[in-house]
C-alpha cells in the first residue's frame, strides 16, 4: 500500500475508509488510556539524576566558594561556581550569568512582564506605554511561549520556519515596524520542529536593524545539550554574534536543568549583556531575596562542569534514542508513500513535528483522543491555537514506555490515514 | 546617670558629650565589623535544620500521596500534603493553599504585580487601568514591602501602628476612596515592632467596608509560629472573620519557611478564598509548570504535621531568646531613665523596634557605622525611606553571635545617648 491515497477512486477510498474504521474500532475497544501530549522525560530518565540526591546531606559544607552560607538569605544572581557552569553552557562570562529557580518559563515570563510594566532597561519606557505591541512567532513553536505573549496582550505575528529557521527575508522585513519588540526563538532542536538555526540565520538575526531599540530576542536554548543522534546540530553563539554587530543587548538567552535533572527540581538561567543582566537584577532585588542556592550547589557539586553535564545528556540520549527511532519506524511503515504526511527525525531536542494533510490535524488529533491516546492539541503549535493549514501535530515521545509509544503511534498513523480518506472523499 | 538628660544643663551636657565622645572614639578604635542590619537566622539555627537534606536521597520514593512523581513536571499549586501542612499553618482548608518557591516576597511581588496589570481577577479591572492607585502602610513597617509598592509605583499613605495594630479609625476612614486598593500587614510580631493585631483590630479590618471593590489586604504572616517567650501571641484567623463577614476574597496571607528552615532554600504559601486561588491559578498557569516538589515533599516528610513544626521552632526559639535578652539588658542598663529612648522586648519575630529621640534616628545610626556597625538604615521602616520624625530603628538581634551583639549594642546605647546630647545642645 505505498500508493498515494490521492490517486485512489471515490470507490476505492471508500473501501480503504471501511477497512480502516473497522481498525479504528478495534483500537477504541482496547480503552487505551496513553499520553503523548507533554514533553515529560521518563521515569527512567529521572531516575538518571538520583546520586543528585545525596549531594547534600546534614554533614555537607554548605558554603559556596566565595563562603557564602548558601542556607541563608542572599546572593540573587546565583552563587558564583554555579553562575560558571551555566557560563560554560550558554558560552558567555559568569558576569553574563544570573541563576534563577527551577524554571526558565518563570524567568521569561517575568521577563517579559518586567519590559511590559517597567521597559527593558531604565533608558527605555515600559512596552505598555508604547501602544499595541508586537513580536515575531516563529511557527510551528511551543505553546507556553505564545501563551506568555498572549497573557501580556502583545500581538503575535506568524513567521514561518523552514529547515534553517525562521524566515529572515520576512522577519527583516517585519522588524521596520518599532512595534516589533522581539522574536521568541527556541533556536537548537526547536519546539516542535526540531529544527537548529543555520549560521547564516544566526547572523542575520545579530545583523538586522530592528527599528525598536528596545528590540529583545527571546532565546530559549531549552535544548542545548539535548541530544538524540550521534551527530549533534552545532548552534552558533548569538550573544558573540551579537557583541560583534554592536547590539549587545539584543538577545536574552534562557536554559534550564529541568530535562538534565529533574522538572520538578531543576535550575535554571538567564544569560544577557551586563546592562540586561542588571536591569533584570535591578527587577529581582524587590522581587526575591534570592532564589534556591541549596539546589545551585547540588547541581554544580553533581556535574562539576560542562562536561559533566555532557555526559550524563549521553544517558539520556540512550533511552529517549529507542523512542524517537521508534516513532520514526512505525510512521514510515505506515505512512511512506502516501502522500498524507511528513515529519523528520531531529538530531535532539523533545518533539517529532508531524504534519498531516491540510484540513486534518484537528480531525486526528480528536480520533486518537476518542480512542484513548492524548496528544498535544491540534493547532497548539500556533500562535492564539490556529492553525491555518490545521496541518501540524506535535509528537512527544519520551514520557511512555517503548510499548505504549508503538501502540500510540500506530493509532495515529491509522487515525492520520483514516482523516485524510475522509478529506480525499468529502473533496472527491 | 538614671536622670532624664534634657533635665540637665547646658554646661552638663557638654561635660557629658565630652566624655560620650570619648568612650566612642576608643569604640572607632577597636575596628568592629558588625552587621545588625537584616533579619537573618544565624549559623545555629540554620544547623537545626540540616536533617532535612536527609530526607530524600538516591533511595527515597519521590511520588506525592496521589502517586505524581515529584521530580517530573505539574503541579502547580502544591503536592497535597504539603497544602495539607500549609493548610494547618494557615487555619484553612486544603484547597484554599498554593505552595510557592523558596521566597513569600516573590509571591507577593507576582501577586502585586497580576493586580496592576490584571487584576485581583477576571471580574476586575487591573489596578495600573484605574488611575494612581494607593497602598495603606502601617509603620513601622517592612521596608521590602514598601519597595514592591513603590516599584509598581502605587502610592503608599502611612498609618501609625499602636499596642494592637493599625490605627483602624484612620483605616476606616482612607479606605472611603475607592483608589485605596489594599492595605499591607504583618499582622504576628510585626516586622518591626513585634505587634500581634487584636482580635478587634482583625475584626474591624473584616467588617470594614472599603470603596473599593478589589480592596486586598495584603497579610504577611512571615512570624506566624516565631516564638521567643513561652506566652505566645495569639492571633485571630481574618480569613475565617472575612468569610463571617462576607468578604473571603479580602485577605491574601502569605508565609514561608524561610525562617523555620532554610531561608535559601525553604518553601512559601499563599493562603486565600477559593475565587483568589483560582485566579492566582490561572495567572502561574502562564508563569511555571510548577514549583520545586521534591523540595515541598523534602518539607513535610520532616515536619509531618504543624506540630513538627511547633517542635522545631522551640529549637529556635531556645537560641534567639538569650539574643533578644542580651539586647534588652543592655539597652536598660544603659538607656533606661534617660528619656532618650523606648522600645519593647517582643513575644516573637525578628526584631526589636527601637526609638530614639525625634530627629536622632539617622544620626545614630551614622555614628554606629563609623564604628563599624551597620544597622538598618534610619527611615528603612516607612514609606519611601522618610520617617516624619526620624526617630525609628529597626534592631535586628538574630544573626551575630551574642558577643558580638552585645558589643553592637553597647555602642548603639552610646550613639543613643551622644546623639540625644548633641540634639539636647543644639535646641539649648
Amino acid at each position: 500500500m505505498a500508493m498515494e491515497l490521492k490517486s485512489l477512486s471515490a470507490q476505492e477510498l471508500e473501501r480503504e475508509k471501511a477497512r480502516l474504521t473497522e481498525e479504528y474500532e478495534a483500537y477504541c475497544a482496547k480503552n487505551l488510556k496513553l499520553d503523548m501530549s507533554r514533553g515529560k522525560p521518563g521515569k527512567d530518565q529521572l531516575d538518571l539524576s538520583m546520586d543528585l540526591l545525596n549531594v547534600l546531606n546534614e554533614t555537607s559544607d554548605c558554603t559556596d566558594e566565595n563562603g557564602m552560607d548558601c542556607r541563608n538569605y542572599g546572593v540573587p544572581a546565583g552563587i558564583p561556581e554555579c553562575r560558571r557552569l551555566f557560563a560554560e553552557l550558554f558560552e558567555v562570562k559568569p558576569e553574563n550569568i544570573i541563576v534563577g529557580g527551577n524554571s526558565s518559563l518563570n524567568l521569561m515570563f517575568d521577563y517579559i512582564s518586567q519590559c511590559m510594566t517597567h521597559g527593558v532597561d531604565a533608558q527605555h519606557e515600559p512596552w505598555s506605554h508604547q501602544g499595541k505591541v508586537k513580536f515575531l512567532c516563529p511557527v510551528p513553536g511551543y505553546d507556553r511561549h505564545f501563551a506568555v505573549l498572549e497573557y501580556f496582550g502583545i500581538e503575535m505575528i506568524n513567521v514561518p520556519m523552514d529547515d534553517n529557521g525562521p524566515d529572515m527575508d520576512l522577519v527583516e522585513k517585519l522588524i521596520a515596524d518599532p512595534l516589533v519588540k522581539g522574536i521568541y526563538c527556541v533556536p537548537k532542536y526547536s519546539n516542535p520542529g526540531g529544527i537548529t538555526y543555520s549560521d547564516e540565520v544566526v547572523r542575520r538575526l545579530a545583523a538586522m536593524q530592528p527599528a525598536a531599540e528596545d528590540f529583545r530576542i527571546m532565546w530559549d536554548n531549552a535544548y542545548c545539550v539535548h541530544e538524540i543522534s550521534d551527530t549533534p546540530d552545532e548552534l552558533l553563539n548569538l550573544y558573540a554574534e551579537c557583541v560583534k554587530a554592536g547590539c549587545p543587548d539584543r538577545p536574552v538567552m534562557f536554559a534550564s536543568t529541568s530535562k538534565i535533572t529533574f522538572p520538578g527540581a531543576g535550575v535554571s538561567a538567564i544569560a544577557a549583556s551586563e546592562n540586561n543582566v542588571q536591569a533584570i537584577l535591578h527587577r529581582m532585588s524587590f522581587q526575591t531575596i534570592g532564589h534556591d542556592k541549596l539546589n545551585e550547589l547540588r547541581h554544580v557539586r553533581y556535574f562539576k562542569n560542562l562536561d559533566g553535564i555532557k555526559a550524563h545528556m549521553q544517558k539520556h540520549a540512550a533511552l529517549i534514542r529507542p523512542k524517537f527511532a521508534a516513532v520514526n519506524q512505525i510512521l514510515t511503515e505506515e505512512l511512506s508513500g502516501l502522500g498524507i504526511a511528513d515529519w523528520k527525525l531531529p538530531n535532539g531536542g523533545y518533539f517529532i513535528s508531524f504534519n498531516v494533510m491540510p484540513g486534518c490535524a484537528k480531525r486526528v488529533v480528536a480520533l486518537c483522543k476518542q480512542a484513548g491516546v492524548t496528544l498535544t492539541g491540534a493547532g497548539a503549535s500556533f500562535p492564539y491555537g490556529k492553525d491555518p493549514d490545521d496541518t501540524n501535530i506535535r509528537i512527544a515521545p519520551t514520557l511512555p514506555p517503548v510499548h505504549e509509544l508503538e501502540t500510540a503511534t500506530k493509532l495515529l498513523a491509522l487515525c492520520t490515514k483514516l482523516a485524510a480518506v475522509e478529506k480525499l472523499l468529502e473533496q472527491a
